[in-house]
């Protein structure tokens, strides 16, 4: 096998083991082996890998569990469990369905024995999954102070300080609910960085959020918001949980440790740069590419064989009409920096299996990829400018395909340097 | 002190070690005691730093040098040297002086006996300073040639395979006029990269572009050139220069190093990412102030206190009036992604000790930067939008100063994560 082939076959192991270690079922079995929990458990799973980690508590916990519920997104539940109800309801966008399941998963949770521990299984959805209008309010009010913050640009954190303030269940107030039922939370985060109060707006997470913060950003906005809605927005979340014990046992954190120890294993030195990259696909990769560069002409930050990781959920702002997702636009704007260096092997890659509306998990590139594209007669630069990355790489075989993961702890970019 | 003051000093102390380590003076006189030279010695020293460069050569080697000539930039002499002629002439455009001194330059080498050794040295800003078209061609077709690169958007690159052809001393010719008489070269680079061709478009190095890559240029950016230009163009460089030693003394790989060496003497774990940076300068911020962040919460991929480095020459895209420079915009740019994280320190600085059109050589941003800012009534956004970085700097004590250095190695871009 050739260097570039070599590298290729490397980084799709690396991309491999790394989804694999952050499955839910992985993961989950992983957590709770080395954390027994006593008995008896109510079940509550909320997100779209509810079914899956719902499945790995009952192997795994058999009839410790008595009762539960899973919640989860239209089409994802993949049958029924033993002595767990299922629902399915919307997302991204709440609907009657998500307030019904809601209700439901409060009420089976209040009328339980005060003693009763509850097994939380949260995964990326379940801020629109898991959803109840605080009282006076109703999930066409949810819908309008919703579609006035996406329209205004505020960042999603800024989303959720408007959103908790607004709901029964988010910013802690689920597990306040559940008090004094102790709660033992395994929380498999799509959110960049360590809040978890972020992953599904927190629903056993004290709020790191205020109202005053909340205001701030209908100030800051200029949202007129009815005055009811600005009435609820007052109420303040708890501010300490009680018998909750949460725990992280998958994220993109997780993603790139398993990335870089895979690495580790087929002789790379790994180095991972950021776990919570939030800026644009062009940054990416020409951070990426320049540490890749560095290394082959001066042997630092780290020595040849080397691997280098980004973590995180780049943005790419799309103009053209194209096929393509961000993993696969990042790959094609990496060919344009490496062109000729032979010993780099870039790649981007989503943890879900699916990058944009294609199927294609992401992208690869490496030194002759645009020469290969104008071989075929092909323009690099006409398909960056229509956001046509999915064709370009299908071209020179530079897609990167997984099929559905059933995870999503966002995006491992990466970039290996050979000998 | 606190650690906000301790990380600001530490950061003023990194960089102007760095610099001092590459300063013409101290660099030249570091290499020429680990390589004695044997006399009788010419010496021949050209760029911006000529004159500092043939001082510490006088100083060091006394008379070993039998004569020699210095050519630099209008102003950049500092007075007579012994057995030393002085010319000054254009840059950043070459002009009448150039090509007089140039061929003054040329003619004592030839005439020179064939056991002489040159001892060459060369620093930014050769490229407009030594210059000599090839017969048939006269000062004003290099300057329509190179009005036409400027414009066209061709890289630095790009524009060289043109200009080399054209050139009596580019791309090793000037090494090969002096053939047989050894040359000892000693380089301060302002390039980016290991490709000492490209400093001073080359004299004493082997070009790594060619004739077919100077065409393709052209063809490129569809630049007509007159018949007898292109005819000029096809003259090939030598392939082989014997007799030629040269060795790098400074450049930004050496500004990055020593930057590294300073911060691990003052406690930090060190990481240089690269020191080829060619991106822009909000690119630059995001990444440094990312891997700061992910050291402050995860402490890896090393340890705190951290020191993060990016070596290299951003670009900033000017769209308004205000006063400011790449290294000033960008620790702006950087306090808006570090609100609230108080151990971090971001710091950009020319190595030259200008920054733009202003006095102050860069910038350094804390996690309170932009709150000062708004204390004082000012909005960050309306600076940035104006490039206006360093009135907002100076209103915050954000500014670095340290006056024109002597030396030009481009810019170190950091980031400390105290503990």
């Amino acid at each position: 096998m050739d260097r570039k082939n070599r590298l290729q076959e490397d980084a799709l192991e690396i991309i491999r083991y790394a989804i694999q270690e952050n499955l839910p079922d992985r993961a989950l079995r992983k957590a709770l082996s080395e954390k027994p929990l006593p008995g008896p458990l109510t079940l509550i799973a909320i997100g779209k890998a509810a079914w899956r980690m719902a499945k790995t508590g009952v192997d795994c916990l058999g009839s410790k569990i008595t009762d539960g519920i899973v919640l989860t997104k239209y089409g994802y539940s993949e049958g029924p469990l033993p002595r767990i109800e299922i629902f399915e309801a919307g997302h991204p966008l709440t609907d009657e369905n998500s307030i019904f399941a809601t209700q439901t998963i409060l009420d089976r949770v209040r009328t339980s024995p005060e003693s009763q521990r509850i097994l939380f299984l949260l995964s990326g959805g379940g801020s629109s999954l898991f959803e109840l209008p605080v009282s006076g309010l109703g999930l066409n009010d949810l819908k309008e102070v919703n579609d006035h913050l996406l329209k205004s640009g505020a960042s999603i954190h800024e989303i959720n300080a408007v959103r908790k303030r607004l709901s029964e269940v988010k910013g802690g107030r689920f597990a306040r609910l559940a008090y004094p039922r102790p709660i033992s939370a395994f929380i498999l985060s799509d959110t960049l960085g360590d809040r978890i109060d972020n992953v599904a707006s927190g629903p056993v997470s004290v709020d790191q959020t205020t109202s005053k913060e909340a205001f701030a950003v209908l100030r800051k906005y200029s949202l007129n918001l009815p005055q009811h809605i600005l009435y609820a927005m007052e109420r303040g979340s708890p501010e300490a949980l009680p018998g909750v014990e949460a725990a992280i046992i998958g994220n993109v954190r997780y993603l790139c440790r398993a990335a870089g120890k895979k690495a580790q294993q087929l002789g790379y030195s790994a180095l991972s740069l950021t776990t919570q990259f939030d800026g644009t696909a062009a940054e990416c990769a020409k951070i990426l590419t320049l540490v890749g560069k560095e290394i082959a002409s001066s042997e630092l930050p780290v020595s040849s064989p080397a691997a280098v990781f980004i973590g995180g959920e780049a943005v790419v702002h799309v103009r053209g009409k194209g096929k393509g997702g961000r993993c696969q636009e990042m790959a094609l704007l990496a060919s344009k920096e490496i062109v000729r260096w032979d010993r780099l092997c870039f790649f981007a890659c989503g943890s879900d299996g699916t990058d944009g509306p294609t199927d294609a998990a992401g992208g690869m590139a490496t030194g002759d990829t645009i020469t290969r594209l104008e071989e075929k007669g092909l323009n690099l630069e006409s398909f960056l400018q229509n956001n046509n990355s999915h064709e370009a790489l299908k071209a020179v075989d530079g897609l990167i395909v997984t099929g559905p993961t059933g995870t999503n702890v966002n995006d491992l970019y990466g970039v290996l340097v050979g000998k």
